[in-house]
């Protein structure tokens, strides 16, 4: 994520200087030849010392303590912001730290909703932060001033922002990417060599996700259990009622089985019409990957 | 699927000639535009008469009457089959008929496992079937010339075929395909409008299959709704425990908190092994959609 917001800073000038800060020498040189820095270092100071706004793309169990390591080394006035995937936990913590340092910085929860079931500077360019939303945490202890500003480079890379509470971040981003995830883990742990055998392209995109880092969400999944819970149960209820049709519709003959086929499709008809409602435009090819007619026949 | 099956078999030589068959003219024309067909027809008797193999490329509770019509219309020899996605109650079913009809026919179940959440003859050049696999069913009703050259038809696609009862097949696919579409439908059902503003790739893939074919979909889950119930209730279990590792989560800082957080990952690692192991090849762009690493850039 890191590698990405530093190529699409480089690349509409939202940044005078982007300077990387990592902690291997082939991630350093990896984002160079990608052009997502204008140059990097592994000296944490010497990363952040200059830096007008400092961006925290690490996992979220880790950003309090860097928070911590960060805050003697900013200058006056410094702001900084995060991508993580977990706000409730995170923010009120790096504003306890911040208040009791008496730190001259400013510290706004941003979270890039893009990204790439890959992680690491490899994935950089495929993370596809255009056109995509990115939620701003707000809290009583907030700066305006420092708002505007991270609101304004997320603008900047082309993101569309929505500012709101950690508590509600965390709960939305419960059902539209934590449960998600979690529900990919399940059915792929749930499949048989022989089911894996017999599989296409609609059991594939269901356990993408399971290809994600698992380090990354065990924490995430920690540190947003309650929210977690809260849908998990929510989901699990309703596919018990679906659970309940499906018994009908095998006594094939009833009028029990007539009226679950009918309720089926209701439910599968307004599934359908507001995924194509969301997803619509999202479902077909982007441009750059339409070939010519000719070469898509088989 | 059928226009998908028409350009494989032409392309590769397949077959002498694909007579199209289908019920509205504008199909006819794309399928001639795209090369479908050598030739198409919206008369099913003359789409069938000459047809040393008939495919029934169509919902699965229609095949039983496609077949009751197109039986007197086949000549002697002529192999029937077709690409429905559930197989226990029509196999039984077709072979019913033909033994009724004391039609001069054979049956043999198909199912190419490809395809796209999309339908019709535009989805056509969608479907990979190269290096896909195709389940075929075997009964004791079963010609065995007939299912050899149903076999070699598939294989010519570079389909990798695989024999199993009708029975077996919905067992497995129930896993594999029809639990995996009832997921997506059910996530889709579940979202909010805040949380459809706040979601990413993740969701995006996760709801895909919620854009298929809804009355494609209330046939299948009405077809094979015995075997559908059985996994669902294993992934509501799954689910449940995951539930209760969730729960000891929220405890921070206690000894059960700590042992969660191993369990968690472990579940995790577990399915994230079986992902790579599978899907690692597959999560790789195709190579027709690779583009220039510059271009990549945001």
């Amino acid at each position: 994520m890191g590698g990405a917001i530093g190529m699409a800073a480089r690349k509409v000038g939202a940044a005078t200087r982007v300077l990387g800060v990592a902690d291997h020498l082939a991630t350093i040189e990896k984002a160079r030849l990608l052009g997502a820095v204008d140059d990097a270092t592994m000296d944490l100071r010497e990363g952040v010392r200059d830096a007008d706004l400092v961006i925290l793309a690490l996992p979220v169990c880790m950003i309090p303590e860097v928070v911590q390591a960060v805050l003697p080394m900013c200058r006056e006035g410094t702001i900084i912001t995060d991508t993580g995937s977990t706000k409730a936990a995170v923010v009120p913590a790096v504003e306890k730290l911040i208040a009791q340092f008496k730190a001259p910085v400013y510290f706004v929860g941003s979270h890039p909703i893009a990204g790439s079931a890959k992680s690491g500077i490899e994935a950089a360019g495929e993370v596809q932060l255009v056109g995509a939303p990115c939620a701003l945490t707000s809290t009583a202890n907030t700066d305006g001033e420092s708002y505007h500003r991270v609101d304004e480079f997320w603008k900047a890379l082309g993101m569309k922002t929505l500012r709101l509470s950690p508590e509600d971040h965390d709960a939305v981003l419960a059902r539209s990417s934590h449960l998600p995830h979690l529900l990919a883990f399940a059915l792929m742990g749930m499949q048989t060599e022989r089911s894996l055998q017999l599989s296409g392209p609609g059991l594939c995109d269901m356990v993408r996700l399971a290809g994600s880092d698992v380090r990354m969400w065990t924490d995430i999944f920690t540190q947003n259990a309650a929210e977690v819970v809260h849908v998990l149960k929510e989901y699990i209820h309703d596919l018990q009622e679906i659970e309940t049709v499906l018994e009908l519709l095998t006594r094939t003959g009833t009028p029990g089985a007539e009226s679950a086929r009918e309720r089926m499709f209701r439910v599968l008809a307004d599934a359908r019409q507001r995924h194509d409602k969301r997803f619509a435009e999202e479902s077909a090819p982007p441009a750059s990957h339409q070939s010519d007619p000719d070469t898509q026949v088989l």
